[in-house]
């Protein structure tokens, strides 16, 4: 909503006084992911230690599948802003790596996990029974691309400076911790190479057009904003399935069997 | 977002096969309250018993002031779907109520609110230390009064069926337990008389518009999908400042002093 959007800018768009070199921007952006990542949250520290039952994970990979399921239509929307051939080509190929070409895509990679982890491949496409609060979310990534400018709706990707090195863990975590997922590691392997790319070129992008100290402000702002988004589907997961493990009353919520 | 709304809706949209009665239809719609409705969720419990610290409250205080600052906004919204003078000069009354007119309006009465929960005026009015988890919830309030038609719309608040009840309740327990707040419970005195009001409205509207099962069916599905965005507004509560108590890393979210 546009409402929502103008306000959350306005809220914290402490505008810098002074333009920012491209080097100190990429140091302030680097801050914001140590800060807010989702990196350090409880659900991903406990995935990480191995501490998270099967049922756990299983509902991890069912919401984040919305989220996955969502990628191609928010770069689509991104793609729909620019007025430039060459920026248009270059982001397509977020979309080829996520709906795939001659090869799989990032989404039926994304099933391939949650096959490993037991669940049905139908169940999981329908989004029937996943959190609500990861709805939410994950709708607001839409609303925040969909309701900004093309460098706000750019600068929201930025999380991929922080992704690699999260995967790089995760793929070790998960096949040392959860080893009955291991015929469905491929999405993190394809996502070891495509997100520094992606990363590389959206930091230059927001670099080269983030023009004075405003709008640096509005791509940290960007930044910070995908950071929370990403923070709360977790804070979703972790309430409903581990601590307190609270569900909410809407039947058709993906219960874990007992383990 | 259209995108979602649709999927959402089709995914539980099991149209009923024949028509129910107006009695019928408000028995379901009970049912639905009973199993969903937020007046069971364990924040509310833990309120409603006394166990909640004051600065507990006060984020709960905050952060639904979000919650009833969006809410001329989406009557607004509601208004602008029907073509109907009769209807428009029916429901602008809730426009009324939340703004106010020669008294002083909802919005105005839950700052009072606020102000004896010992928060700044201004400091709740910014939204700046919201949970984002709630700003989402609330959010998609929004967009699915804007995006869903005027019979979904208008039955989003049918809510109100239940909310008498939850806020006579409330008095007492607000009174009794958090006897610091008592100079600011004409909110909920306003609302005792003013939300059957607009239930007994919306209901008859609904029973009135939804001519066949399908129709009904969304009638249903909006009061479930508005329980739902409530029960996740009071999910990230609970969570972030009950149990555990985990809070976002965003530094402007509000944070209780020390109790």
């Amino acid at each position: 909503m546009g409402r929502t959007t103008d306000n959350a800018v306005t809220k914290t768009d402490q505008t810098q006084s002074a333009l920012l070199s491209k080097a100190e921007l990429r140091q302030r952006l680097q801050h914001v992911g140590e800060a807010m990542y989702h990196h350090q949250h409880p659900f991903h520290l406990q995935m990480h230690a191995g501490q998270l039952t099967r049922g756990q994970m299983q509902a991890w990979v069912l919401n984040r599948y919305y989220y996955q399921s969502r990628i191609p239509i928010k770069d689509a929307i991104i793609l729909s802003k620019s007025e430039d051939v060459a920026f248009r080509r270059a982001w397509r190929k977020r979309i080829i790596d996520h709906d795939g070409d001659t090869g799989v895509g990032g989404i039926e990679k994304w099933l391939q996990l949650a096959q490993a982890a037991g669940l049905d491949r139908d169940y999981v496409i329908s989004t029937h029974a996943i959190l609500p609060g990861v709805r939410y979310a994950v709708d607001a990534y839409i609303d925040l691309v969909t309701n900004s400018s093309l460098l706000e709706a750019v600068s929201s990707s930025l999380t991929e400076l922080f992704a690699g090195q999260l995967i790089a863990l995760r793929m070790d975590a998960l096949a040392k911790h959860y080893p009955w997922l291991q015929n469905g590691l491929a999405y993190f392997q394809g996502r070891l190479t495509q997100a520094p790319e992606d990363a590389a070129f959206a930091f230059d992008y927001a670099a080269e057009h983030a023009t004075n100290p405003h709008l640096q402000s509005l791509v940290v702002r960007s930044l910070e904003r995908k950071c929370a988004l990403l923070w709360a589907q977790l804070d979703a997961l972790q309430y409903c399935y581990v601590e307190p493990g609270s569900l909410p009353p809407q039947p058709d919520v993906f219960r874990p069997e007992p383990s």
